[in-house]
């Protein structure tokens, strides 16, 4: 079996960005492969806001759900487990097993809900240091992260550049944006209007499902693109009928398909862990942690791929082109490309076998 | 005065797309300037989705709100009441004082609520034609519309063509999209989680303010460019903070100004009103109607002006130029003008003076 998931706990406090302690932390992670005897074959991936350490494999014998990126893990894959120890760390604040708001404080024996610390991509990159140190793991053979998960990589280039030899990062650009902080704003929101929310106490009840629901389909509607849904679903009909009926209830194939979230198990998702993790890519600006981008990777050494999507307009071409001026203006080694895409930020979940996967694969092995 | 709100009842059954009827019905209306004793001065405004018949001055004296196009209409003005005799009319299902979901069910004598019938675009040009017939207006000097009010207009060119003598049809296309299928419906979503919202039977106590709110701050998302929202706000902190407190509270400017929506005053919008006019651009596709949208203007003689924008990704200028082609196919003469803006959507109200005014200027009065 390649896949292995584990959990560490740290009794030692981890001091955090707003000034606050957390006393001692757990995280959740998976690993894939063997490391090896020189420890200098691991790759760190990093995920995206909405997944989980589960990153390959089934998390269970007879599991129908694999993980959520099962296409580019495994035995001569793009990341090949055969000579890579990947290993994926759950963020701490979400949903995947590390500490985060459904853990129990010590303190009162009860959920945290929302009166977990805030945490930031840096607390967090804090929390993935500590396990990289127990693994005895002196230097990633590569850092690899999109969305959230870039950021992350973004961020251990910045503070600590010795560990990292490569870096590829995806769909990532070196602070938030204004439309970011809206759109998490509004999902936070929508979760929140839920009745069954309860100002985030409901681990002991039914939670907010609903709000889930319709947070997940805004999110829907911003990460797919016009064209994608259009090509998928058009104008049809529901159920192939041919006329429309005229009612109040969503009859049309998109909106089916869109109603069906709600129905769709949410597996480990939990709405507080959900609103930190958007709460901490709130935070992330490189600019205001360190004075300017430059300064920010004045010690990189290591290469970095970069990929944009052109279709990706949250985390543009353009946006991301300023870190390869920056790194560049460090002499560090750096490529940036753009791919063709109609998936926009998702395509590095969903479009992955159309040029990311050997974009990477020719990275972590040159000819 | 310029400007003259009325009513207009309607005791004739109007029947709907539907096979309903709705066994009589109101329009209200607003009209700038002086029909012509000729009576073929008049223009048609046909509304926007959050719009109301109010188009231009102040609803009453000493009013701190104009009308939603009062850049536009005035004496002297790019739609001169001098010349011409302005007409913008209620939709009907919406919230302008038109019958809606607000209207009293006479068999019931309670508000309809969401027993309301589903009407459709077509419903409604139905409704306007019929106050036209009363105002004895043969043919209209222009037809204008801009996103529902462009399908409107489309929908007087396809079954009513000799009534419009011209037409100007802004960032709007001939069906609706995949897209805003799904993104009405989240939104519709998004107001029935409000427990306020009672099913729609709410005007007798408190509505669903935090539900309409939500919809809003969506809507503006989707409106609103990433550009724009970068420009206007960026990550600036709220009330000139230099660092964030790290808190679940919104502490960004933008998330601010998003909060501050729900404190915003409604007006006359209506969250029942809102889900019949979603509903009504929900069914709208000439080609469903028609066949082809060459059958759909085949009748057609008067000039037309399309105006598109480059930054409209959800009524893009490739969509808009289907009807230029359909309507060059029927020799009907045609042009279609691509405006450069920040403003997407909402740019024919937002930058109305970048360009558009001209447009519209020349195109009533080419010199």
């Amino acid at each position: 079996m390649f896949r292995k998931a584990s959990t560490h706990h740290f009794t030692e406090p981890l001091k955090l960005s707003s000034g606050k302690t957390l006393p001692g932390f757990t995280l959740a992670y998976e690993t894939y492969g063997q490391l090896n005897q020189a420890r200098d074959n691991a790759i760190l991936l990093c995920h995206g806001l909405t997944a989980t350490p589960h990153a390959a494999g089934k998390a269970e014998e007879g599991d129908s759900g694999d993980g959520w990126w099962d296409m580019a893990i495994g035995p001569g894959k793009v990341l090949d487990t055969e000579r890579w120890f990947i290993l994926c760390i759950g963020a701490l604040g979400g949903f995947g097993g590390s500490s985060g708001p459904a853990a129990i404080n010590p303190e009162t024996e009860r959920p945290y809900g929302l009166t977990f610390p805030v945490v930031t991509i840096s607390d967090m990159v804090n929390s993935m240091k500590a396990l990289t140190d127990v693994l005895a793991i002196k230097r990633y053979h590569c850092l690899i992260g999109g969305c959230m998960g870039g950021f992350q990589v973004l961020d251990w280039l910045a503070r600590y550049p010795e560990r990292v030899a490569a870096s590829i990062i995806i769909g990532a650009t070196a602070r938030t944006s204004a439309h970011s902080l809206a759109l998490w704003e509004v999902i936070r929101r929508a979760i929140a209007l839920d009745p069954d929310f309860h100002g985030g106490d409901y681990y002991h009840r039914e939670g907010p499902k609903a709000g889930i629901s319709l947070a997940t389909m805004f999110g829907m509607l911003i990460w797919m693109s016009r064209e994608v849904m259009e090509e998928k679903f058009g104008l049809a009909l529901a159920e192939g009928k041919q006329t429309p009926s005229y009612t109040l209830e969503p009859e049309f194939a998109v909106q089916k398909f869109l109603s069906s979230i709600e129905d769709t198990p949410k597996g480990p998702f939990d709405a507080n862990g959900f609103i930190y993790l958007t709460k901490a890519m709130d935070y992330f600006d490189l600019e205001r942690d360190h004075g300017t981008l430059k300064t920010a990777f004045s010690h990189v050494t290591g290469k970095t791929l970069l990929v944009s999507f052109d279709s990706d307009w949250r985390y543009p071409q353009k946006e991301v082109d300023k870190i390869r001026l920056a790194l560049e203006a460090n002499q560090a080694p750096v490529q940036h490309h753009c791919l063709h895409s109609a998936f926009g930020h998702g395509a590095f979940l969903y479009d992955f076998n159309n040029g990311l996967n050997n974009l990477i694969k020719n990275f972590l092995s040159p000819r």
